[in-house]
């Protein structure tokens, strides 16, 4: 069992590499529904609402490649390590996920085998070949946050998050207006969130940036399309700036 | 065409990990010898001397997997990202490797393709096994360096690199007796040599490092012996000291 990564446009020109770890919320035969509701299967702890359909359309805007997720980050979340409660959750904010209660190892070792090496071998691969190829390249993850979370309200709109080299994300903020947005908000790379850039932007130094949009604002598809006119032309200016 | 990383002792029980990225002078059919002459082939620039016997030794002694190298590295130097001029040198210290001359676009994907993507999808899995499986890890990578470089006599002995946390490289260091040892020598991190650990240890926060041995030291079975008789317990010491 094997559930590669989504790649559309794959050939896309754009010096920005798109990611989305937290596309999907499938729950595949293979795994089941983890015990979960109806609602529980598609809350904002089951996929980043809206992210796959704001990627898709900066993917469109940028004619940047996209790697995303095939399955829910219950199952697997992308952007934690193997050894992190949170990789395969029993608990994801309010939600209880009874199907990752006590899972045993052969359980852990087939979720690692079927999600987490191959999308992460898959990206590896798009980088490595356009590095060798000496195509410039900035990597951004795009993901949603829930407006409300443990019962508090969130103002922030738009945060930016980076590991290391900051000259990209802050490039980003400054060419983005309009919102209410800020470097290393909701969360940042101390709470452990940036396993993604850890793995595939530091080891080669390119410029990265980890987007997190309020999820009321891609609810649909007008707001998708608002955020993403608003956001690709300051992804690809911050590019400009550092490349 | 794939060369998948070798892997010895698969199922060894130490929270070692031992890895050895140059330590083979196979060339394969499949890329040729690169216009090499004899000795070139077995020169240290191909290959670090005496590295693969001694990781060998490491790994019976601690009980260790061990994951090997399966080309040279003037093929594709599998410590560097793909981007970087020494991945597929066209000249390593005072040796030329004509092979190597304006390898076009095909050439070095097809290199990226065959070695670098197999070996460090193959580490990662070993890696993200053991830490699903809420195993104690340290990486240690095994090199060794010539005693005279670009003319100059090398009087060092030992050397330990880290990237990151140094309480593992510094307890090493700490166990070895009778060597002229030295932390971050003869390269360091700043010189662009830590791309394994940058890949493999700090995205998942393991202790680690990379260890330099003087090869004239380790050229026949006796010095390999003798240093991993001398090595292995320090390796064993430190790793206790950070678990």
């Amino acid at each position: 069992m094997r559930f590669d990564a989504k790649i559309d446009n794959a050939s896309g020109t754009s010096p920005v590499v798109l990611v989305c770890e937290h596309a999907s919320h499938l729950f595949p035969p293979e795994f089941g529904i983890l015990g979960l509701s109806d609602d529980a299967q598609v809350a904002h702890v089951a996929w980043d609402i809206g992210a796959l359909a704001l990627a898709r359309a900066l993917s469109v805007h940028l004619d940047a490649v996209l790697v995303h997720a095939p399955v829910s980050r219950l199952i697997y979340d992308l952007n934690r390590p193997p050894h992190h409660a949170g990789a395969m959750p029993e608990q994801s904010e309010i939600y209880d996920i009874p199907g990752n209660h006590g899972l045993d190892a052969p359980a852990r070792a087939s979720r690692v085998e079927a999600v987490y090496l191959p999308f992460h071998n898959d990206l590896r691969a798009v980088l490595a070949h356009r590095l060798a190829a000496g195509r410039a390249t900035v990597l951004v993850s795009v993901h949603s946050f829930t407006p409300v979370y443990f019962g508090q309200k969130r103002d922030l709109e738009f945060g930016v998050i980076h590991d290391g080299a900051d000259d990209f994300a802050r490039g980003i903020l400054e060419h983005v207006e309009g919102l209410r947005a800020a470097l290393n908000e909701p969360y940042s790379a101390a709470d452990g969130v940036t396993h993604l850039l850890r793995l595939h932007a530091l080891p080669y130094d390119l410029p990265h940036a980890m987007l997190e949009i309020r999820n009321d604002l891609i609810a649909d598809d007008a707001g998708v399309a608002a955020m993403a006119a608003r956001l690709a032309p300051a992804l690809a200016a911050a590019a400009a700036g550092v490349l």
